[in-house]
């Protein structure tokens, strides 16, 4: 219990400049391959060119006959075209016959054009007849130049970016992976995070309650945050009571992981060990970065810089915690991932209902964003002090109501920032 | 290669129809417990309640003193209440001792406000000071009743009901469910299913490209598709050509998996297996629910009930297969992890351009949302034929073209779904 007095003269940063503090620090992640059965949800690690163009043939739209457009260029059903059918070619073969005037060839969705041939027709406007053993169709409408045929390349041109650094794989990016032949893909290697908690009055999920002790929700809420925006969460534990032992631990961690999150411990309690570790080990290979952010909730967040990896110390309150981490921590997740301006993700949306508690500081609270004919609509979700968990599950965006005295009046345009979880209806 | 006359008499059945006669044969899953440490974005299988109220005691909510208020009531600079302090608590752990008149308790944020006192002031509130060697304080300020102090049960009461079956676990769900000791969670089973897809122009993704042949994407994409919703998928691989392989193929499938997906194969072609399997195998265990649907892209996309289990033909196109699953399997994946009305996900926006393209069936296209000052608008992606993958990145939503000879012009209002992948800045 050293130095009392030390933690109440903390000077607040701008949660924008703590942003940049941090910014400052992020540790840049080798890339590695990974196959693309495991690929789902990792990050691209450098921008991909394609190495060949799609389609690399002349592909046919539809089931139908490639034939030369000039054979059937004026057709009508009193007029037919008819044409030899030279070769049917089954999807994945190619003919090795040639469309020549007078003649076609049957061929599937997806097939290659066969050479001579430059439009393809529909089954459904041919007829298909017998003609001295040899099969023939009449075609009745008349056929344009380059009917049903995609060109090569006309998807994806060679050298043409697939998807930049940084890019979140999904069903869309793995398919593209999977037809540019990308067996193994690069991708980050996923930032390994620390979560250490603190708290004597910490018990654990499957405890019974006791007077004055809460089950530990802090740990797999933070473990969820990480996982969500790609990290590997390892739990640490629950720090030791004692400064020099909490050096140790976090040292030792630090080995290990890339980052390092604490929560609880950092306010001006006499056990807040936390805050003690982070106002007295500034030394050599540590560097505070802040320990109070001129905010709501979350003031005492803290961060530093120690071996050169950033360690936040975020507040024991679920909401407080909640929020800190989606404003400090995401950034630097999908900053080590490739995300270039990780910080900007404010969108505007109107606030449905009145928020009357000023705040000197910027606030942010749990809201619950709903479109509602074409127009983004948010509401203050209630339960939302920084010490209550149960509105996190329901909030779908951190709504920020700026400093002032009078809060802010249904109607009025807010800034929010959107979560992942959930965003849509299900 | 059998009745080919067959495939062009299908009869089209409009979406929603088609979605319906789908919800009627959603398998029900069975529940079962899984961890707290491996249930993130699982869904909860039965409605919970809380079997206890949080806080469970009188909970302090800062770092301070607790105090009798009327000890303090009319407290100012010039006339302060002076109170000894009788004991320090820890968070977690509790006093034995009782606030009296005259007293005052050393408590932190999170700690059991002790019995006798019914308001806490905040350290920064005190003035600390020796008085024949015991510890008091001076308070300069009015102490109101009930001042930082959290009632019992006030965030949570007993019974009362904290996530609906079917609520998927994110961070907010999970440290719910670890501080009301949920040390293992009841969740619904993951729905598996089994992805076979057919073309013999497939070649695998590690192969190199060969006149006529392309990689299989559809079978990544659909793996992709089915975890994102929750899903476990089972690669059953390629297709063979006869029939009667496809009828055992699937028959065994059926009795590892909960619902199949087929890619390729429903359209007109030769060597469309798939439109022939779902033509000639209705019988006992077998129920054709429709081979045709009124929407561009994906028209050919059939569904079967055999052996009770929903077996899906979509589209080989990827444009298509990845629409049809949006707004067909995607529903029942929800369906059957407690989901209630999976298929009612349209949300509007602005559409910001022309799409002149008139059409006689609704059309579905890959669209991107953006936030435009507190408004969603959205844009038609380039490269959105049905035959194209290369947009399915970077669609966040699936717009809806109402059927019609126009098409829509820039401005109005559309119908969207929105997509889950992606969906804000990252």
């Amino acid at each position: 219990m050293i130095n009392r007095s030390k933690r109440f003269a903390r000077k607040a940063v701008k949660v924008d400049h703590a942003q940049n503090l941090i910014m400052q620090h992020v540790l840049q992640l080798e890339n590695e391959y990974t196959s693309i059965d495991s690929c789902l949800h990792r990050r691209i690690s450098e921008p991909l060119f394609s190495k060949d163009c799609m389609p690399h043939f002349r592909r046919s739209g539809l089931d139908g006959y490639a034939v030369w457009s000039k054979d059937a260029l004026f057709a009508t059903p009193q007029n037919p075209a008819c044409l030899r059918v030279i070769d049917e070619v089954p999807a994945g073969y190619t003919s090795n016959k040639q469309v020549v005037p007078g003649t076609a060839i049957r061929i599937m969705t997806g097939s290659a054009v066969p050479d001579g041939a430059d439009a393809v027709i529909m089954f459904e406007q041919t007829e298909e007849y017998q003609e001295e053993g040899q099969v023939s169709i009449r075609i009745k409408h008349k056929v344009a130049h380059g009917q049903n045929i995609t060109k090569v390349g006309d998807e994806i041109t060679t050298g043409q970016l697939l998807m930049g650094a940084g890019t979140r794989i999904g069903p869309g990016q793995i398919a593209l992976l999977a037809s540019m032949g990308y067996k193994e893909v690069p991708v980050f290697r996923r930032p390994v995070v620390g979560v250490l908690t603190t708290g004597s009055e910490l018990i654990s999920v499957g405890e019974p309650l006791q007077p004055g002790r809460i089950r530990n929700s802090n740990v797999y809420m933070l473990v969820a945050q990480i996982e969500q925006y790609g990290g590997l969460a390892v739990k640490i534990g629950t720090a030791p009571d004692d400064i020099d032992e909490v050096n140790r631990t976090i040292n030792n961690t630090l080995e290990e992981c890339d980052m390092l999150i604490v929560s609880g411990g950092v306010s001006v309690g006499d056990y807040d060990v936390m805050a003690d570790f982070f106002t007295t080990t500034s030394g050599n290979d540590t560097t505070l970065l802040f320990n109070k952010i001129a905010m709501r909730p979350g003031s005492p967040t803290t961060a530093a810089v120690i071996n050169n990896k950033l360690v936040f110390g975020l507040s024991g309150n679920p909401g407080a915690c909640f929020v800190s981490f989606e404003l400090l921590v995401r950034p630097v997740l999908l900053a080590m991932q490739g995300i270039e301006s990780p910080c900007k993700h404010y969108i505007q949306a109107i606030i449905t209902n009145d928020y009357d508690k000023g705040c000197p500081h910027d606030r942010y609270i749990r809201g619950r964003m709903i479109y509602s004919n074409e127009q983004v609509k948010v509401s203050v979700l209630e339960k939302n002090n920084s010490s209550m968990l149960i509105s996190i599950q329901d909030a779908n965006c951190i709504i920020m109501i700026p400093a002032g005295s009078k809060g802010i009046a249904a109607g009025q345009q807010v800034e929010v920032i959107p979560l992942p979880y959930e965003f849509t209806m299900y």
